[in-house]
């Protein structure tokens, strides 16, 4: 395999990792989907990935268990920091000194933004980030793409459309992030309370192609190749004939796809409630619950190569 | 060993298996405790049980990993849906499907009836039911009488008491289904009102010699080989003094034992209470704890046989 | 190595162990951090460290946990037996036996004085104090006088404070009945109401000096090799006024560190909060993180050691 563009580095933001990044992680991933468990589970034995979450993620959490646990590592750590009374009154950099004493690589989630970036200065082992703040989220964005280029044999030259909740979405900023590195159309769909930020993004807007949407429109849908779909949520709302108004506007079925492509790909980073209707999960277009899956086998790819500079 | 009966099979219900299973399942069981830790520890290298609790059972789960980890794989999981905030909205389909991409064999504790069964439609993998229901927990079953064989060689033939709670024990109802494949005679011993519901078992009546009795008289005492005790619940009862009335009744103690024929075996699916005297412990009818480790032996048999056509 | 003095052994008080356990356990300690962690990992596979914390501890339990990985095994248990419903009404002897049933290896930590002695008499495998009481936490002084050996190259004639809450810090009372084993100074510093309870080290007063301070003095400083810090925490005074008087007073920074003897070390079990000033902690002197470090070093041997007679 080519060089390891990423042992012992630090998972912090997406904007830290480039086309040539992806492309080798991208190839190890496929690589350690042909090993046996067996051959699989020699890559981090008695290896520790510590863990961190200051907020819930029990998806997150369980994709990175999974992913260390297939390479033969243990995962340790602390999923719920409220009810970790110990922990009271420790300054945030001593419980991270703490978990990177006991293990080979942290892992963090957290509300605030930068919670990360100031990890790397005080843990002697790599970090990822597992969600930060309102606009990090690295391994979701790189499985994202993993996942389009599984599908599609390419990222340049597709159109993807972003829709629902584009402000308060995480894993949105990280994905066009992630895109921005392609030659894409992008587009946003979303009521107009939920719109992106702009400023978050102003420093890609001359890179790629973005235009907004208020609604999936059947013109728009005959140009989509990926339609990636988040989550709204009703406390977003102001009331609830707010939400009452646009509950159901950006919903996938059967009827969104047969105005679609008929190779549309529908993405969504788990878990839904109602923005895709389960009717279609039998179809060639549902691909997030394959999406999920690429997350144990990336992260297993991304685990092996921090860890080891050469790990097969 | 023989051809392999369980491989990549759904363990739902104690119904659909038969004594050939058993029979197989125990021969593993009994092959698997004679390897080495460091030979035992690399039959499930790499693989995963993923586990989702919506009831607490501390004691199920633990078996499970426990039996999981001394074959060299690992668990993880939801062991408290409640507290499971990101869950919250998923659909129970959409937390299996998950949950299957991220592990090689899922285990399911969950209130309702039938929520297994729905579970193997969803699931990628082969799913274990760690009790459902009312009456649904098969590999309690199958310990329970893969412990009775242990120790007296053989099924057929034996009498057999269950006593205490018959109305709402789940494990109670698997027992007698798993024991309807054995020429056996029941012995049913609780108050009217925790009674078993015998349209529950109506379809195997005609199979197993079964009788019902209010006490454990001397003549019943006098017959039995096997006295299989659960818990009765005080919470079970509309007042305190039913409670206190049949509480007592049934425990089992030294002067039970001076009553019983001497090599009668003791057996409880724990936890115990008050049913069962601990003075009795050290006897050598007191099997319930022998009981509890040959269910991590017979689950580790079991994980075994299901994740690999040919373990050993 | 020599011959191994820990193999099967219980763990339950600092008393039980001498010079020349002490000794061996960190020329075991030594070795195995020489080996590469494919050669460690090897050590326990398949082998199941079970725990029971009556009170929560992080901190003892991931290092634990992080010791157990590192060696190859698999940790399980309970820690949070509050919210282990199934386990109500269980008694205390029923659920150390059935973790004892599940594991190779048992740790225990409990509020009660005599709870992992008790312990003892019940499980079949090795137990291992994780802290009990208000005296007890063996495992803790094991890995404080290793740090100080390995730093020092030697115990004996060294001058040691300690300084803080006195009274209430079990891992005090286990440091200064590990100490009396050797040839050293001990200096007790704390605040009147928190000073040691005499009659709790009475039987070892013959063999160690130990002098009693209120202060840090310079005189003092002068002194030590060893300043070893704990936590003072709000709760033990009778009011606020008396704990701001104190507060502060036993800080440890700079300007302590100014008046002390160049090489001293500073010490501290961990989690601090205002003890030592985050300011040192990039000095020669800041031993506490590499102290926390060596725990998991030191349980991985002992675990080691425990578990198997030749584990090398």
């Amino acid at each position: 395999m080519a060089k390891n563009r990423f042992f012992n580095r630090n998972v912090v933001s997406i904007r830290d990792f480039d086309r040539d990044d992806f492309s080798y992680l991208f190839d190890v991933t496929d690589k350690i989907q042909t090993l046996k468990s067996k051959e699989r589970g020699e890559i981090a034995k008695g290896l520790i990935l510590g863990y961190i979450f200051y907020e819930y993620s029990t998806r997150t959490r369980l994709s990175f268990e999974s992913a260390m646990s297939s390479i033969g590592g243990r995962s340790l750590g602390i999923s719920d920091v409220d009810s970790s009374s110990i922990m009271k009154g420790e300054s945030y950099a001593d419980t991270i000194k703490t978990i990177s004493l006991y293990s080979d690589v942290v892992l963090i989630r957290h509300p605030s933004d930068g919670s990360s970036r100031y990890a790397c200065e005080i843990s002697q082992k790599p970090v990822i980030n597992g969600g930060s703040g309102s606009e990090e989220h690295p391994t979701q964005a790189m499985l994202d793409i993993y996942t389009i280029f599984k599908e599609k044999k390419k990222i340049d030259g597709l159109s993807i459309g972003i829709v629902g909740d584009l402000k308060y979405g995480r894993t949105v900023y990280s994905l066009i992030y992630a895109l921005s590195n392609y030659n894409v159309d992008i587009h946003l769909v979303s009521p107009a309370v939920l719109r992106i930020r702009s400023e978050s993004i102003y420093d890609i807007s001359h890179k790629v192609n973005m235009q907004q949407h208020l609604e999936l429109s059947d013109d728009l849908l005959q140009k989509l190749d990926i339609i990636y779909v988040t989550r709204i949520q009703r406390e977003r709302f102001p009331d609830l004939q707010e939400y009452k108004k646009i509950q159901g506007l950006y919903t996938i079925d059967e009827n969104i796809l047969k105005k679609s492509k008929p190779n549309v790909s529908i993405l969504h980073p788990l878990p839904r409630v109602d923005e895709i209707s389960p009717s279609i999960d039998n179809t060639v277009n549902a691909l997030y619950f394959k999406q999920a899956a690429y997350g144990k086998e990336l992260r297993a790819a991304l685990l092996s190569i921090l860890l080891h500079e050469n790990p097969f």
